[in-house]
Formats: structure tokens, C-alpha cells, sequence
């Protein structure tokens, strides 16, 4: 068993406040040991035929699939969410286990 | 100037064979050495709902998005990117720095 990666892409609600979202996600990427990375960042290049109005992509990475498991019960995980789920106006989110090509390095 | 990182998210159409496509991508990202890393995953988690439709996520990542741009214009990417537009069913592209929260390391 390998890593294992949540991806969600989002377009916010015209009125959220990104920075606060993304302030409330680093807490609790920093809160929680399982989360391994985390990276995530907003569509600066792609054309709008093409992001389809989805403007940011979110990134956790878990050392395994069971740690991710852990991650959606953990109270912090389960409050932030109802927060997060009120920004979004439409999301796509995908979980798989990761298969690196070229792994990333640091 | 920090990282860029090209994220696709497909879902690919039904005739396609998948292998195929992955080893195009996989000899594309080792040929090319401005591809810093290159991991992809298929969805075995989220639910339909929040996954629309979509099956695949992709992630080619660079040192710097002048990488990403000369990437984009190298004829082994415009070669395959005919393949790989002809294979799907339904795409989403965003394009975007790297906000690294909590660092990727190998």
C-alpha cells in the first residue's frame, strides 16, 4: 500500500473569502499528524473553456489509504467541513492511490 | 518564482484503453526532463456525486512555470496531446504556483 491523495477542485461562492478558507485548511493540515503534504493553489493559465469555471485545487497526500480514512472522522476534519461545504459553489473531488512516475522530491 | 504544477482532471471515453494512455503520458514525462515529477491516480473513493463522472486525476509539476510554458510547445507534448484529446470524454484543466503548506517530500 502506497500513498494515497484527496483532490478536490472547487470554484468558490462569489461573496466567500478564499484566504480565510485556506487559512482554515492550513490549521488543519498543521492539526493533523496523517496529512502529510498539502499543497493546493489557484488557476492562473488554463482557458476558461478548459477549467470550466473551477478556479482552485486542493491537495492532501496521506501516507496510506487508512490514514486518509482517519483523517475524514477526525472531529477538526468533520467541523471544517461543514464550513467548507457552505463556500463551494461546485466541486469535483477525486481519491486514488497514487502511482509515481517521476516521485516528487522536495 | 516557485513550483507550477499542470493538474488534469478526465474522465476518459468508454472505448479507450487506459494502459495506453498512461504509458504515453509515462514516456512523455521521462523524455521530458523539465517534468519535475509526475504522479497520477484513479478514483476508487469518492462517491459519483462528488466525483462527476470523472476517473483520473493527472499531475505533472515543474521548478517553474516558465518550464510548464516551454513543456507545453515541445513537439513530444504537442504529438501526444493530439492522442490524449481524442481519448477523452470530458476534462477539467487548472494551471497554477504551488502553495506548498506542508511540503511534499519523498
Amino acid at each position: 500500500m502506497g500513498e494515497f491523495t484527496h483532490l478536490v477542485v472547487v470554484k468558490f461562492k462569489e461573496e466567500v473569502v478564499v484566504d480565510d478558507i485556506m487559512k482554515g485548511l492550513e490549521k488543519l493540515a498543521t492539526e493533523i499528524d496523517s496529512v502529510k503534504s498539502f499543497v493546493w493553489g489557484k488557476d492562473i493559465e488554463s482557458m476558461e473553456m478548459l477549467r470550466q469555471g473551477f478556479t482552485h485545487a486542493l491537495m492532501m497526500t496521506f501516507g496510506t489509504k487508512d490514514d486518509f480514512t482517519a483523517f475524514q472522522a477526525h472531529p477538526n476534519h468533520v467541523e471544517f467541513s461543514a464550513t467548507f461545504s457552505a463556500a463551494i459553489e461546485k466541486i469535483v473531488l477525486l481519491d486514488f492511490p497514487v502511482t509515481a512516475v517521476k516521485p516528487i522530491t522536495a
